[in-house]
């Protein structure tokens, strides 16, 4: 391959493009560092200029993958007539939608992180995209208290303890992925489904507003992505 | 000292009370391993049997702390006339009480536990700590749903929840444990008591009840203990 000179913030998206290709062709876990990098092309120093370690990598891949996923769902306008819940539950539609038709690229970064070995790993990606939601979610819950209809005296804080209370469904999802069989599955399934509806409900309390007004997941989605998962996990070479 | 056979699980809580007596002096940061090992009287091997590293051991203090109150609080009868809701406020303002007559004893190993550099062994002694408390509450809850007192479908869930929004304020009582000098703490302290006051009204929302019906903290009491732990943070020998 060819060495030309690249801008270094260049350079640095043409790494994380041909890190994501192999990753997300073989496993974040089937592939090591050194490949990484002969895959990319370049020299070991300059590799480890933009990243100390793979999970540096992987965290620079999640920050970016959240970061474009958020630029694809921002750039739709809004309805103009919808009040501050219509444009909050048309913000999550927007991040599902997305997810499923992004869902091949997201997976194997997804799966990594929630494996209990990449446990700081989680935590430090977890934090760098609350990190970007926070002040979206923040303007959002603001416009919404100003215009009556969310109930909150600290927008900010309550956005944070929203994003935090989805950073505890971890555990869940974790064990999910990690179920071997259809059983496992099934009860895994079950058990994310009866969580994603109490979060909901705790969503809807916690801005003021009735049961059932914000939908985080149609009925039937989480179902359909895990078993989606489950089906494309058999294509992975091992 | 003399060597005398012991039964295991007596030597395990001889061992852990020598590592607190010495942690709780000079600051868990300040003393290593082999002063502990030194302190304690055994040979290396006899420690490693219990904890294979410095953390594993503070792991198990804080383990062993967190049961010990919960034993104290648990000890005191309940008034039997008091419903579900005062149940819950009773058994908070007992952890509260237990905190302030304790705070010394705990303060060593809950400042530890808070810093960035021990994030895992956080989330390992949270973890622990939730285990412990998480049947207790979920049986609250359950009591209190049955008597129309509290509004949830899935109280174990519920009690879960609340517990990981409880981890969720991780971030804002370590930057409030890190803060300096006292414009810093007074900063802190604030942050502090504005989440708090959320996180109370969110608890309420989560199961049904009016803003302001659960009490997490009485006014004055956060700044009580950090002040009080500003004052002692003095008295620790470098």
């Amino acid at each position: 391959m060819p060495r030309i000179v690249m801008h270094p913030a260049l350079r640095r998206e043409e790494l994380l493009d041909r890190a994501q290709a192999l990753i997300l062709q073989r496993g974040y876990d089937n592939v090591s560092l050194n490949e990484i990098i002969a895959a990319a092309g370049v020299s070991k120093g300059a590799f480890y200029h933009y990243f100390p370690a793979k999970d540096a990598l992987l965290e620079a891949l999640a920050e970016r993958f959240a970061r474009q996923a958020l630029e694809r769902i921002r750039s739709i306008p809004d309805v103009p007539e919808r009040d501050a819940l219509g444009r909050l539950n048309a913000f999550l539609a927007r991040g599902r939608q997305d997810k499923v038709e992004n869902a091949g690229a997201a997976w194997a970064l997804f799966e990594a992180m929630f494996r209990a070995e990449n446990l700081v790993l989680f935590h430090r990606i977890n934090a760098a995209v609350n990190a970007l939601l926070l002040p979206i979610l923040a303007d959002m819950i603001r416009d919404g208290v100003r215009d009556g209809v969310f109930d909150t005296f600290d927008p900010e804080g309550a956005a944070d303890m929203i994003l935090q209370i989805g950073t505890s469904t971890r555990g869940i999802v974790a064990r999910a992925l990690a179920s071997a069989d259809s059983a496992g599955m099934e009860v895994a399934i079950t058990a994310l489904e009866r969580r994603v509806r109490l979060y909901e409900i705790a969503l809807d309390r916690v801005l003021g507003l009735e049961d059932g007004s914000l939908r985080l997941a149609e009925s039937g989605h989480i179902r359909m992505v895990m078993e989606a998962r489950h089906a494309g996990r058999g294509e992975t070479p091992a």
